[in-house]
């Protein structure tokens, strides 16, 4: 059922903005069940009657909807993989429908520890059950369902997007064709469980965060400015933070010899975790590192292997060079389990000196890549 | 003016715990004077009556004077070199007189700001000056002096440490026959200044920080774990925690799907982040790490080979290949300004699966190369 539907169209042509509720509960991986859950989505370009040129967009950690185009002329940023989705560009949105949804344990618009629990009127908070990524993926097949859409030309996402384009492959195997798991991993590693688990312990530690039951505007923003910064270090190369500040000072001219913030680096990433704050909620922030951490796709299986035995899809993978937080390797464990299942993937080791954000920023490298498995996924 | 002096002997043989104060002022790089200023340092073994067999130890950020040996029988750990010094062991005390002190800015003896300012009676907090990498050579040098040490035969030190020992050897070039930097770098990078500057966020951002006048008793905990966990984490690499914690759970035999820290590397995490606020005051912690951020030897010479065109000691240099945070480039960096400088350098790229922290701990591969150079820096 969707509860709102408006249209919006700056730079990407049709896009409708849509919520869907669903009150049948959604099973969980814990055992407990979530009900109601609404999705918050967008679309982009139209489906078409047989509803077979759907793309599928899974956004990252502190992704949402918002893929492309602008919802107001003024807004200083269009969505978050503008460069990639619209009409001409690689998901050609002449001739694609793309979909994206806010996951749920997301906080724009997607039901979250931020939403009201009907139950008690009040906002779940830490009473919201933890959501992993095969739950993610499970509500947003029903979505599928709901749609109509049996089966999406091509699931595509980066870093948590890419989690969940493997887990669909693997646990929903008629639902897609072409599956795009990009800078990502099948397995979250003890480095990465690391970084999250420093993110979440400076959310709890700041006294603002209540026990997770801060009032909406008094929220933990130091706590989740400083879980920003650590994340959004793992996100950018040496080489990258080297062009781009080196050792620049922001204003002064010469070394203050004073504890103050002077580096331009330094006013970059208290900058990126300020904004984050205003745009990001310290709960949501929590549960999803979580299920990031939860994240292996081998626990159900035995093997890698053994889980792509269950996928039909055939597979475009591609690694970023200079990515640390999911380096190469990570990727090269998931061709060759693909392989050793006997999967159609190809595999692109793409140089880059972008660090992890390569998979939002190289748009020359992924174009023609995901322009030419696209016209294959659809001739079979 | 030795004001404190005792004799401790557990696995290396002699040790002195010395404290040595000056009231001349020490003149800083930001223009202001430090006076008095103490430091704590550490003798073992017996300067020979030419005082010609000096081996002078700098550490790293979170080290102090304490390298090798049990204070007392029942202390659960040695000093943080242990495996590097002692009779017959790389920098051998029945051979050498090695000599640590606590840096200036430090909380383990040295003045620092949680030093009692003889001006107000009150610790100086931070009114204490901003102390640089070459301010705390100049003091060591000072305490060269007072020892009667005219030239140690080498200087050597990781990380932080190694910064010491470039400094020493370009600013004070007679004063060191073989310089002896691991994995270190001439000049902190963007990111290396990043991750100090998260560090220093958390604790000043814990309220328990009170703008840098907490109690002795009550101090910002939080923040400092916090700013602990994430420079920890920059010292161990990817391939080391996969091979120690992998996703291996801390207590439990399964996911507890709940927020709670159960992963076996978040324990770890948190006890490193825990146990460091019992030994390091974070003002201390603030004031260290400015003073790497500012590390940058080629800031008053131009370039790195000007630099060490000053300097006359030999050099010894060693990189590790998993170490992120001054990788292998950065040691390649030094070593090839050297040659340009026309100095004698031998260098060794190690394979370490250890990380940054392999300096502290790969003592089979740096103890027969220190030996053979030592050999080598006592021919000339």
């Amino acid at each position: 059922m969707s509860v709102g539907s408006y249209m919006i169209s700056d730079g990407v042509g049709l896009v409708e903005r849509r919520y869907e509720t669903w009150h049948e509960p959604l099973q969980l991986e814990s055992g407990v069940t979530l009900a109601p859950i609404t999705l918050a989505y967008e679309m982009y370009g139209r489906l078409d009657p047989a509803r077979r040129n759907a793309v599928l967009i899974f956004h990252a950690l502190s992704g949402d909807a918002h893929v492309a185009g602008r919802n107001r002329p003024g807004d200083r940023k269009p969505g978050w993989w503008d460069n990639m989705v619209g009409p001409g560009k690689a998901f050609d949105t002449d001739r694609f429908c793309v979909i994206c949804a806010n996951v749920p344990g997301g906080c724009q618009g997607s039901t979250g520890p931020s939403s009201v629990d009907p139950l008690t009127g009040q906002p779940y908070n830490l009473t919201f059950p933890l959501v992993t990524i095969p739950d993610m993926v499970s509500a947003q097949v029903r979505l599928l369902d709901t749609l109509g859409i049996e089966r999406v030309v091509a699931a595509v996402g980066g870093s948590m997007g890419g989690m969940q384009v493997l887990q669909l492959a693997v646990a929903h195997p008629d639902r897609v064709r072409l599956a795009i798991p990009l800078a990502t991993t099948a397995r979250s590693s003890a480095q990465a469980i690391a970084f999250c688990a420093i993110g979440r312990r400076a959310i709890v530690s700041d006294p603002r965060w209540r026990e997770g039951n801060y009032p909406a505007d008094d929220p933990p923003a130091d706590g989740l400015a400083i879980a920003r910064m650590v994340g959004h270090l793992t996100y950018l190369s040496e080489e990258r933070l080297r062009w781009r500040f080196d050792r620049q000072l922001q204003q002064a001219s010469a070394l203050s010899y004073t504890l103050e913030r002077e580096f331009a680096v330094e006013s970059y990433l208290e900058y990126q975790g300020r904004s984050f704050v205003d745009r990001f909620d310290a709960n949501s922030y929590l549960y999803i590192t979580k299920a990031m951490d939860y994240w292996d796709l081998t626990r159900h299986y035995g093997s890698l292997a053994t889980a792509f035995e269950q996928a039909r899809a055939r597979f475009l993978v591609a690694s970023f060079s200079s990515d640390w937080l999911y380096p190469p390797g990570e990727s090269e464990a998931i061709v060759q389990a693909l392989e050793a299942a006997g999967r159609p993937v190809d595999y692109h080791a793409l140089s880059s000196s972008l660090g992890h954000d390569a998979f939002l920023l190289e748009t020359e490298l992924l174009t023609p890549i995901i322009e030419e498995a696209l016209d294959r996924a659809m001739l079979f």
